[in-house]
């Protein structure tokens, strides 16, 4: 029973604690770092890995305590490869962090616009600066590992041809400058990050859960589960749905919810709704980043 | 009211009539073009847009009379871009298509694996083939804007250096050689795709639905919302959630539904639920693919 997890391992998400070791995709400069300190603060052992799934990797081999992984953009929409690897590698989410996105096109010292011919990024730095890029389509978009990556090899390449898009401090860090400032479509562009572990951690003020469960293809199943989050009065903050594995075109979903696994009212919904799904699994109960 | 759209346009989707334009996303060779002949036949004019929103701007300006885009992936999930197009633009979806997915690596003629530097695709084409690219991890990736462009832009570079992610039929058209076969991770990778319209078209043997809907962020108030279609024994196949382009972690939902805009019990569904949300669209009541 999900429930039992209470007592096994609580309130252990010490970010004061010595000698924590923290994984983070990127280099120095990624928004993913820049994630990491805003929430464990400046002290900590950083760990940096090239992919996304290295971190999984690295915090089941036990080389890091814990991983931080982008999980949501506010305009781009989920990370959808970060849910996946969750669901392969069994771990869970412990904690999340925000972060305000600011993409901007940088290049070593003297770059014009019109030397630019190649520019380098994660998807979702093209995906968030699709405005800009539109009125500059002469550009070759290169498919890079993510925006503080793509500022380290501009950097590397020097060559005023080549650019990037990445954060100013990417820029800084890697001795660029920032050709064009600010160049995402949205004003309000933030990522969400989640603290990942290998088990749960629980604790009193956890505010926020986050559940994984899949479903027959019946009428009024999904419904009836979510019955019981309503009839418990716990509020569904959202909804994410991934292609299941095993089967073509059915479906995982992920639903944040609001409270925490020791009230009551969350207890009674999650006993009932674990013995009514195909799959369920808490993924995380853990503190909501407040604005 | 949604359902008096029911009386607004019947059945107008028919696949032989003469002189149809359908846009497409793409060059000959591509998934698109390949979904368009498989629902429209051979014998209709076809228009090739480069990017998704042209062929909504097409569609606008009466350049064509339908379009036709990927709507979701099998193994990668929904083609985001498309819904969040869909809603820009107040299009309505008329129909739908299904196309088996195979990729694969293709270069000039006399290409060898181990002269490949450089790889084209759409970065659904890296994204289906993650396993094959981690095994050549000194490929570089060029985001393209599709996986049949790219096998066209390689054809033109006529360079052994350069190689594309896409179609074995693409590959065929633009003269290139399969380097090596059915790179995709998944066995079965099938891409759903759209037809897309200005106008809803309903008839009468349309079995599924899509409505798109945003909420309060209440307790409650989404399992309301979903138990007028449990009550009404109407299936929800397909939860998708956006974030909304207004508020920051706001989203719009996207479900798809089995049943028919003119039966009771949907009829009735849809008439309490528009009067509950924030925002309510059908964005099409269509005939479901079989397989």
């Amino acid at each position: 029973m999900v429930v039992d997890l209470y007592d096994y391992k609580q309130g252990n998400l010490n970010k004061s604690k010595n000698n924590i070791k923290i994984g983070y995709q990127g280099v120095k400069g990624s928004f993913s770092e820049e994630a990491m300190i805003e929430f464990f603060g400046e002290n900590q052992e950083a760990v940096s890995y090239e992919k996304f799934e290295d971190v999984f990797i690295g915090l089941a081999n036990k080389q890091i305590d814990y991983g931080i992984l982008p999980f949501e953009n506010s305009c781009t929409g989920a990370i959808t490869a970060v849910y996946d690897l969750l669901s392969k590698y069994g771990f869970y989410i412990v904690g999340e962090e925000c972060i305000k996105i600011k993409q901007n096109l940088v290049g070593i010292k003297g770059t014009k616009i019109e030397d630019i011919e190649e520019v380098y990024s994660h998807p979702q730095g093209f995906e968030q600066s699709k405005v800009f890029l539109k009125e500059h389509d002469n550009f070759k978009l290169v498919y890079y590992y993510n925006t503080a990556i793509s500022a380290k090899h501009v950097s590397n390449l020097k060559d005023r041809s080549k650019a990037a898009i990445a954060s100013s401090r990417a820029a800084k860090i890697y001795g660029l400058e920032v050709i064009e400032k600010e160049i995402n479509d949205n004003e309000s562009n933030n990522t969400k990050f989640v603290i990942i572990s290998k088990s749960l951690e629980l604790s009193k003020d956890c505010n926020k859960m986050t559940v994984t469960f899949s479903l027959d293809n019946k009428a009024g199943t999904l419904y009836n589960l979510l019955g019981h989050f309503a009839k418990n009065q716990i509020n569904m903050v959202k909804v994410e749905s991934r292609p299941s594995k095993n089967n073509l075109w059915e479906y995982v979903l992920y639903v944040d919810l609001e409270g925490n696994i020791k009230d009551e009212n969350v207890k009674d919904a999650i006993n009932t709704i674990e013995k009514e799904c195909k799959y369920f699994k808490l993924l995380g109960c853990y503190k909501k980043k407040e604005f």
